[in-house]
């Protein structure tokens, strides 16, 4: 089959590779129908190490069960379904809290002998707990929607629930990618009463002002705390939800929070260490959450309203690319170009 | 009147001040029955530069109201109260929220034209917003108890409670000062089904114990953690309540927190960054919160249960001094010779 592989920053490559099969009694080979490029495939793109073995690609994909496993029970041959980010057994303790991506057995996609999504087809481990089967063919309307279940809506949500977004909260997503405008509609659905976007791409936040955005603010930095904090008495809001991942984003975050407020991460920190002290989130008793998003427990509450068509997070995806063009699909989101890329094998 | 001032660090002297006077329509003068030196007193003790004019001293203390403003209502002349660390209006949002420490109007002793509570008498500014009467005499048995209302006691449930301790969690605390001590308690009252407590001081640790730690681990850093996942099937707990302020408290915290648990910190941080990133609070989805406590909150909680005798937090005070001898205290509170030590003007 052909799969997506990354040799090194700026070098993705649709090369030759093993076609998936059964390992283990508890896997399902998938054949994959969408994939995608998400913006943490852009930290690699621009960073990795040249290596001669390479990385395979993807992490999100909707696709058509091949193969089960003798021990698979909730999913089978020609079902449709949508494959978390990670991948875990369903069973354990921390899968049960609903913290999949911390599960005892679990694990994500492109780290040991597990392949990823921007390919034909991807041997899925532990396929009972990871896999959702939704009753849709293959050329459903709904599948760049049900794709999002698959990260960046799950994400964007996870972002919100952790920072316990409910009625009358006020809140700021910082980052207008498919992350940070999920994250609004997210905040919207949980009750939220104002939410500021901050982006700067006006097709982007127009699409956050359709998903629920409040206010857009433009300007960054010491300007944008500026701005914020005028459209909120001076005070910040309860919640800011960080969605871009670099030290001047969390440093903007800690700008506009109000006391007693929470800063929710969910875009992967490019840093290690930051402010943290009583000049930053201590005196104001700032709580800081966030991390991975355990999309899978997230599938059960998002799935009824994106089949209902009440949502259509699937909005974000702007560009659909063959699997054999998926570098310009890199080159478009690193551009600024697209939002968000559908990878048809 | 006596009142205690720091000249730098080490230099801690009793000296003659002016009386305390009603500036305001809305301040009490309050003559101090107990005081007492906080762990955090120690920070400027350590590293306080020299200056010619001083700094007053002391943040808890409770007294008699001695003479109030023409618009104070709900304290009167001959009324025993409780002074909270931080003074407060009672009325503002931030106030009502329960977040009397960013109270619009409010501000902490020490500070300003605010004088602090190891003296004789201390003019307490918003007195309906900060005082907290209490039908007791002053020579009652549960000043002690009533007094660590002033801070530790509200500090450690503060800890407890932003982590959201509740029946079945796990906690660790580090730290065996008052603070780290009265977390213990805080987090039993609460609901904790396992308290370990890392601590080095015996006799403090004992009164963990008294207070409901259910474990002791005297160890510190990678034995300390070791020590800890060992006693929690490997995975660290729900929640660590930090009650130190060092850059190794929070390390040691990073390193026996459950995948998506709370650290909350309560010692004043003597740090500003620290470690965030991926390998330490967001891979795995751990909560960061805390702050300095709003007190005058939780004393509506906490109180009853003081005036019943059911709990005991006074006994953190192992020692009681002189007003005149209270670089003693420092003293020994700085060499570990007394866990908590009572002024007595």
């Amino acid at each position: 089959m052909r799969a997506t592989y990354m040799f090194g920053a700026g070098d993705v490559r649709v090369i030759d590779a093993p076609d998936p099969v059964i390992q283990h009694s508890t896997d399902a080979v998938v054949r994959v129908v969408r994939g995608c490029v998400c913006g943490s495939d852009l930290h690699p793109y621009h960073n990795m190490s040249a290596t001669p073995q390479g990385s395979s690609m993807g992490h999100e994909f909707v696709g058509i069960v091949e193969d089960v496993g003798s021990d698979v029970r909730t999913v089978r041959k020609g079902d449709f379904v949508i494959a978390p980010f990670a991948w875990s057994d369903g069973t354990c303790d921390f899968c049960r809290e609903g913290l999949q991506t911390s599960c005892r057995h679990g694990g994500f996609w492109n780290s040991g002998d597990v392949r990823g999504g921007q390919a034909e087809a991807v041997r899925v481990p532990l396929a009972d707990g990871t896999l959702v089967a939704v009753p849709v063919e293959e050329n459903s309307p709904l599948i760049p929607s049900l794709l999002t279940l698959s990260d960046v809506y799950g994400t964007g949500y996870h972002a919100a629930a952790k920072a316990r977004v409910t009625t009358g909260t006020t809140v700021t997503v910082i980052g207008d990618g498919a992350v940070g405008l999920l994250a609004v509609l997210s905040a919207k659905q949980l009750g939220a009463q104002q939410v500021i976007l901050m982006g700067r791409h006006k097709d982007r936040t127009d699409l956050g002002r359709e998903f629920g955005a409040t206010d857009v603010v433009s300007e960054r930095g010491a300007e944008g705390v500026a701005a914020v904090r005028e459209l909120t008495r001076g005070d910040g809001t309860h919640v800011v939800i960080e969605a871009v991942g670099h030290l001047p984003a969390y440093e903007q975050a800690i700008g506009v929070v109000r006391p007693g407020g929470t800063i929710s991460r969910v875009g992967v920190p490019q840093y290690e260490s930051a402010p943290v002290g009583f000049g930053s989130l201590f005196g104001p008793n700032i709580t800081l959450t966030g991390g991975p998003a355990p999309v899978r427990a997230y599938i059960d509450i998002l799935l009824p309203a994106v089949l209902a068509g009440s949502v259509e997070p699937g909005k974000v995806f702007d560009r659909e690319i063959a699997l054999a063009a998926v570098l310009d699909g890199y080159r478009a989101m690193d551009n600024r170009e697209a939002l968000k890329v559908l990878v048809r094998p």
